[in-house]
């Protein structure tokens, strides 16, 4: 198919979208197409009134007051119940507070806790890089012999859990390349081995359906700040499932996780619920601007975002193919849908950095991940065919007519 | 004195006073003594206006760019910078993130891994409990035989600390009563026993000059939403003194405290800088509404705040004492200056609460906390002798008037 016949077909199925409305929601800069809602989710157009009225009514106006008065006491359970049904979780299982990187941290030490006669994390070298830190940083402050041990490929996961398995953390989709875990099989047949499953779900919420409870994961963290639109460095989520509550225990014992957090006790008594893993006082404004964010969400239908965002994935590999960029670039993301996230990376062996920068001169915003990935992330809010179209137009200009051969784009900064 | 040359009194207080101007940049609420800035400091006016430009300009607009472009990545160094001159540190020593809750297990962890040979962590029982549970918890997670120990008084302190101390932890002023411990010499004794000390700012930054870098003291944590103003559940900072960077190590490893977090690299390489107290991504919104904050302090002169807040202390005690008020209730703080932070808490052996709450709802706004201390914080940038003398006859007309036993104020909400 030509460019004139991808672009017709575009615009078909923007037509045919029954999410396009959601799109009006967001306040989106113009002349840009925005293909990096996997890192940072733009903002709902509903934000800044919600934060104003927060910080006008009641931080100035009601004071310490507003912790009961506006309840922002609740509102690590208040937004946890927003997030819940996204995730297939009981409310009581969920919680929000911190960041996903602190919540690795305690989920990591609740199962170690849990499973104390085992001494193995086992993990894959491709995980997002801080819960490998984590795990090395647990296993280096306990300093009691514990092993950090990553699989070299995914299937060689499983062969690493064996008998002294304590805990086995994933990521369900993997950040670079976008490829999906079977999160049903692979708790499974952990769990069969004794080791306790933790699921990071930074690249699901919000994109797919997921059922922790159904398949019986023991515990999970994700983040506010990407798919779940909740703003910049959002405060991210923990699950632990019905059957650790009151049993689990996390190390960060700080006066919110406490049974009695205002009577001031100076002797510590963990919570018995969900709440045993909170820490410290919520940062109310970043929390208050992902409760706005995730209100959106009682209109949609998440097996319907699946659906659009494999669409849009499947119209981007389409118009890859159509425009022969397939001769330039390699597929990093497997072809398959089950097998794949909400976004296609392509590999290209030199130069991916300057060939990003060039797309986003031109207003295509995806990102480039070290060494060879151009990722590009699909949000079936708000993304249209019609950009995915425009943006590999782009693409395909920018490598015909060299643009990213420019000074100014192969310059590093310090975040790409 | 009687009522009104007490009224008199602090009328020329107020016209005398050289810090009166900047009562104006925050917005206060009308018909409100606000007596509980040692809880949640109230809003400079500039908040909202800097908040919305972060809302719009940076996050919808600038997007993922804004990491780079708005310099959000910073944001711990910037807002450390503006700290660090009020607690006399070198700004490589502070960054800020995460709660005060977080710091405090980053530190106390960090003291024991450097101070390894010892197990000894000693407090005192009347210290903000989450620091207390907080070293319970590393205690607990550990496994390893440390201990927990309390002083049941100020002057015992130090009688615990002992060859197998490894770290003392105290708050320096203490958030029932307002005392205020000896940092140097406490710091000094105890560093001779072999031991590290840490101190919690929370009740000090931003309410008198503090000298960590002089004092010599190992590491501190303290809090961005009280004196400081930054907001509800504003981040909080981290001192680790300059002999320990580089050395001292915390086990919250998330990519914030890896040396180059962007290369993400699956192996963890510590910052030898103080980003090593850093973890996982910071909730910009609540980090921009402290710096927002904080730019006002380099108009103020720190020494000047604490003269100021001794005033208002001293004139508080003045109107109870005038008022015959000394009859009904007992002054929980210290009386000399040099022992006491800028609060004064009164004792009543019962109904405290109600005392409270019909002093809130005649607005003016202190605190109750557990059991029988009604604490009121002064705040030099915005409180005036004549709330002080205000809130004093407020306290005087409910006592006589017997309006506490009224039912609505007996009853008991969730956070007080």
């Amino acid at each position: 198919m030509g460019h004139t016949s991808l672009q017709m077909k575009s615009e078909e199925l923007d037509q045919a979208d029954l999410m396009s409305s959601f799109r009006s929601r967001f306040q989106l800069p113009e002349d840009t197409i925005y293909l990096d809602g996997n890192s940072l989710g733009p903002m709902l157009k509903s934000v800044p009134e919600r934060v104003s009225k927060t910080l006008h009514e009641e931080w100035a106006d009601g004071l310490i007051r507003s912790w009961n008065d506006a309840d922002w006491i609740n509102l690590p359970e208040t937004v946890a119940s927003r997030i819940a049904p996204l995730i297939g979780a009981s409310p009581q299982s969920v919680t929000v507070t911190d960041s996903t990187s602190i919540n690795v941290f305690k989920v990591l030490s609740a199962a170690l806790m849990l499973n104390r006669g085992r001494k193995g994390i086992v993990s894959e070298k491709g995980n997002f890089p801080t819960d490998l830190y984590l795990a090395e940083g647990i296993r280096d402050f306990l300093g009691q012999g514990h092993s950090v041990r990553l699989a070299e490929k995914d299937d060689e996961i499983l062969d690493l859990v064996d008998d002294d398995t304590a805990v086995l953390i994933l990521t369900h989709v993997d950040f670079r390349t976008g490829r999906m875990l079977d999160m049903e099989e692979i708790t499974k047949q952990a769990q069969e081995r004794g080791a306790l499953v933790v699921w990071d779900l930074a690249h699901s919420a919000g994109a797919m359906p997921v059922s922790l409870d159904d398949v019986g994961a023991d515990f999970a963290v994700g983040c506010g700040y990407k798919f779940l639109n909740g703003g910049p460095g959002a405060p991210a989520f923990v699950y632990v499932s019905k059957k650790h509550l009151g049993s689990a225990w996390q190390p960060l014992t700080g006066w919110f996780s406490h049974r009695t957090p205002f009577a001031f006790d100076h002797d510590y008594q963990a919570s018995r619920s969900i709440k045993q893993f909170l820490c410290g006082t919520p940062p109310v404004l970043s929390m208050i601007a992902l409760d706005e964010s995730l209100k959106l969400w009682v209109e949609v239908d998440i097996t319907e975002v699946r659906e659009k965002s494999l669409a849009l994935s499947n119209f981007f590999l389409e118009c890859i193919d159509g425009m022969n960029l397939g001769e330039i670039f390699s597929t990093a993301s497997p072809l398959e849908n089950t097998k794949r996230g909400s976004q296609v990376s392509l590999r290209l062996a030199d130069n991916g950095y300057a060939v990003m920068q060039a797309l986003i001169a031109q207003g295509v915003i995806g990102d480039f991940r070290d060494p060879d990935i151009l990722r590009f992330g699909f949000a079936p809010l708000y993304n249209t065919f019609n950009e995915v179209f425009s943006a590999v137009e782009t693409l395909s200009v920018i490598m015909e007519t060299e643009t990213w051969k420019e000074k100014r784009f192969r310059q590093r900064k310090a975040v790409t």
